[in-house]
């Protein structure tokens, strides 16, 4: 089941074309997915770097720009799990604007590391097992 | 032919994994897709944007991140252009590290836009030629 | 009378020495001041921008950074003004975590200007009366 | 003697008034401020940051913003040393553009810390003595 937050799009995400900078967009995305985790695991992202010292550097991404991110919007950012590994997961991201216009979706591999070594690591099964309560 | 151009990798990049936080990765292709339009097209990004009033949204991106980006690196972008239609192009970037390593790999779709109105529009025959010069 | 917003330190403001990279500290002073509008003088920053064409860039702004701004924190502004004129008005920061640690304050002089011609220009009545509703 | 330094105002640092959005004034601050250390002191500031594990987070800043900084604009900073204390320095940057209008003016006092503890130290005597060099 996806979990769902919302955030605005503030000012300093426009660019002069009165619309999201593009890598803004992977920005907020990367803010909704530290809110997500204590929601999915139980433990908050900064739990998660500074205690646990796990990472979820990304390796594989792929989006469509459906429609512009205006000033002032409300996102509804739906995120769910599209698949689990031992080591890596798939997370799946959709962006709704105030009016239910998709705005953005975006597929992304991420590999659990750890912080001191940045070397990939089996995920802890408590961490296997949040993410995939969260399965699409 | 692939434009070729370098930029270090600076302080705000990183994150504290003392790698480059992936967002601003896209940051700095848009910073390097800006330099390239003098050397492909003949004419400075500022000027397509403030006196053409022409812009090049994204529509659709898949990125690798292949290997992480230090502080203090020297980032040697390699952009070519793998396919040019009449509304739309799409570029293809790889970036390397002082080492070589090939650190991160982007195909990105644009769509040429009035930048008044943000409606793709057929792109000018200097443009389109600039970009078929630049062919991978 | 002080206007309070709270908001958390994300991964992106933290730079490798595990505090808020300071400029971030900036952004997230800017993100407070859109939020003030509303509540100090009836309209949201996007319509002031977009509608009323109204804006309101810093010409002076003298800082002291008095504690780092960690990951996790939740920061909690206390916003005022301090000095209301004709064309520009002073705004006094006062930044907190949740330990009630003093982090940021900062004293901020903008200007009221047309976004179309960037010129200075008098502020209409209801903005300096909202204004002065939050004189410290 | 001021280091004299240059960089381009790239798209990412424009906002939809078309001048560059004032945190990221600080931001490019902090890139030119980056450059100076080679210069300066005869080591780069990643290898200060990385090997010698000196930072110099700031704790004042007063900044005058006397004209809009645009899309495209070359700017030029001026870099000098207006005091040099045992832990403590303070910078004097002044940037100006092309047509040598003066942007920005701003006064920032750093403390040297160790980047572990984040604790105040005495600077070493090569950092003085590179500092006292770049006196105004």
């Amino acid at each position: 089941m996806a979990v769902t937050l919302n955030r605005r799009v503030d000012y300093p995400m426009i660019d002069n074309a009165n619309i999201a900078y593009y890598p803004r967009i992977y920005d907020l995305a990367h803010r909704f997915f530290e809110e997500c985790w204590e929601e999915m695991c139980g433990k908050s992202y900064p739990e998660m770097i500074m205690q646990e010292r796990l990472g979820f550097p990304v390796v594989n991404i792929e989006s469509n720009f459906l429609h512009p991110l205006r000033y002032g919007d409300i996102v509804t950012a739906r995120i769910s799990i599209a698949k689990v590994g031992t080591k890596s997961c798939t997370w799946q991201y959709d962006f709704y604007n105030q009016n239910e216009t998709h705005l953005w979706s975006s597929k992304q591999v991420t590999v659990c590391v750890n912080m001191d070594s940045l070397n990939p690591i089996v995920m802890p099964s408590w961490i296997i097992d949040g993410l995939r309560n969260h399965l699409q």
